[in-house]
């Protein structure tokens, strides 16, 4: 995926009809941004998918509740540093505070504003600091804010996670441009991320669920950084429609499908981004599970392969330990597998065949594949013709020293 | 569980009609004792239960295949350094020839062998020095043996496993005498793990297996060091009918609840000896799940705590973050739970209640808790009558140096 990777906020699009913008409520140590609203005109659609813990996070319960109602919405805040997760009765009604300010300042209904956070967990929010950054916040909106929101909302991930792509459809070229956060808690389900995605296309609210849902299946629910899952995980999917273009108010519209492959691209982008910023990650491991019977046992593989400890401290070592790899597969519980019809390559070598080390299998060959810093592992079932692809990282010393100082 | 570890080998009752022999086969570098074989009496029943992994090794295969038959079993060859798993056909020869020999040398027929072998995967056995050294493997037969043995059996572990018990039936002493190895890998389904379980009770083989499964789902199953499973685990049960107090041939026999609750205590301690003894661990963690509707749930949000690498190293960090606790929880994918329902305890001291902090909480209070070696978390769920222990240790940096540098 290397060359996929260069970007820069260069060639970052803005999105008409949206604006961002970002202070420092002092939630964090130093004078780090760590507060974002995004404005969105009037006649936005808006569309959401969100974690599956079951201690979800106030500012997602309230997410769901106000995106259920189905009335407009016209701002979304962010903050880092406090997660405001196992808050209780107490966390609710500060999430609700902050959304009332912001509404009393924009002259707007309290239920069309959106809450985010993530941070520490069982924290409370240090709300009048927020409230009193609002209009800071507000004053420095602009709809080229992208790079600097992208920036305030990381918590241990350093990179600014970010991606634009253009195109066009009948002579009007349609925009999508994202921002991301998340480095630890990766796994199915999106666990502790953050994702906003934008589109300038008119795209009905049921189009767009169908899009967001397609999107995070094919992307933010393929990866995994430690096999953990968090309770504040949020991607929206806004489009503002001010492009031009017909909107697309259904899915057999000639545009939909365009649509969704291109968010889905942007997604994709983003999703590797957070594998490869993942807490203490040197590398960047690509699990192609193939010739399934279906893809949920190809995705059971994947991950069983993706979030074993000592099959990711292998990577770590680059040591080309294959019987780990092995033991990982045979752990997923797919039922009457065949393990002497898998083949498995890293990068090309031919390395398991037979149930055991394919024929001329050397350590030699695949060592400097395991040395580079990027590494695709394919498993061949040889029994179907499904097959999904799973992004994840290795496990190294600083995934520990990461989460062991984490509050210090 | 600190006062229960006070053991030794001076503790260690032998078992009438077992005898254990030692010696170095070279598989490993230096002299290390690397080959240990069990001969059993006539008349001695065996039960053993395996690993569920579909990459199951030679040995296992065999086992299984051997016990199916129904056949008596004359002596059990156990080789660590090589776990002759991921083999493919060639792997099964080995195994097999190894039996044949030993076989010849006893005058028993070789089904009458079973074979077991931990170390690294992907690597054929070193059948001629195997061979080679069964003689004197032989020679040094001895029924107090368990100790030698003990230590020959360990692989990555740093310290022998061993247990005993005595009780009376019907003025007979009954002696139960177990050994077990297992340090990384370690999940429910026993990953690699190994244990050799004794007693001089005679017992029908459909009691026997009644018994291993009981215990074997009450210890091996409830222990966790880093979630992974392997490929090699065994656990074999072994009644030599040597002390003279009436047969068990029924689970409706007076005796038959006592013997496998002796069992039970045997495989408990040994289980958690294998936690203690983890991969770079430095605590012994003990997760009460109670007062759930199922067992099953409780298993599944126990062991969701247990194999969170956040969880661990937080405990690592003697970082009492609950909201990682409490995440885990949530992801473990219970439906219906109640989260606002769900105290959690620290020691004694009340941490979590009413879905946050529970009020009067201070995290000074469970700092010198998390502090200690050995920690209790409870978990109330508070939604019905059942209740699981899970066993398992923190994640430290040691994990990760033991398991990039397994096999330099």
């Amino acid at each position: 995926m290397s060359e996929t990777f260069i970007d820069g906020e260069d060639h970052i699009f803005a999105i008409e009809g949206l604006t961002l913008g970002v202070t420092s409520a002092a939630i964090r140590k130093g004078d780090r941004s760590d507060l974002v609203v995004l404005l969105l005109e009037e006649n936005t659609t808006v569309a959401g998918v969100f974690t599956q813990n079951s201690f979800s996070a106030a500012p997602v319960q309230i997410c769901q509740q106000q995106l259920a109602r189905g009335a407009p919405i016209s701002a979304m805040v962010i903050n880092t540093g406090v997660a405001n997760a196992g808050t209780g009765e107490g966390g609710v009604a500060d999430a609700k505070k902050i959304c009332h300010e912001l509404a009393d300042l924009l002259k707007v209904k309290p239920e069309s504003i959106l809450p985010f956070s993530t941070g520490v967990i069982m924290e409370r929010l240090p709300v009048e600091k927020i409230i009193a950054a609002l209009p800071q916040c507000l004053k420095s909106q602009n709809k080229s804010g992208w790079g600097e929101s992208s920036r305030a909302i990381l918590t241990t991930d350093l990179v600014p996670k970010l991606s634009s792509r253009i195109f066009d459809v009948e002579n009007n070229s349609i925009r999508v441009t994202g921002m991301a956060k998340g480095s630890g808690m990766i796994k199915p389900n999106m666990a502790t991320m953050l994702a906003f995605v934008a589109t300038d296309a008119r795209v009905s609210v049921d189009c767009l669920n169908e899009i967001v849902k397609y999107a995070t299946e094919q992307t933010f629910n393929r990866i995994s950084v430690d096999g953990d899952t968090s309770t504040n995980d949020s991607f929206m999917l806004i489009a503002t429609g001010t492009c031009g273009a017909p909107p697309i108010i259904s899915n057999t519209d000639a545009s939909f499908l365009k649509l969704r492959d291109e968010v889905t691209l942007v997604c994709e982008y983003l999703a590797k981004k957070i594998v490869l910023d993942g807490e203490g990650a040197t590398k960047f491991i690509e699990i192609r599970v193939e010739d399934s019977i279906s893809v949920e046992e190809a995705r059971d593989i994947g991950f069983s392969v993706a979030n074993s400890p000592l099959v990711k401290t292998a990577f770590y070592a680059s040591d080309p330990n294959l019987g780990r790899i092995l033991s990982a597969i045979g752990a997923a519980g797919v039922k009457g597998l065949d393990v002497t019809k898998i083949e498995i390559r890293i990068g090309d070598v031919l390395v398991v065949q037979d149930g055991g080390a394919a024929s001329g299998y050397r350590e030699l060959d695949v060592k400097p594949i395991m040395e580079a810093s990027d590494i695709v592992v394919t498993i061949k079932l040889n029994r179907g013709k499904e097959s999904v692809t799973i992004w994840t990282c290795d496990l190294s010393f600083d995934y520990i020293k990461i989460n062991a100082e984490y509050r210090s």
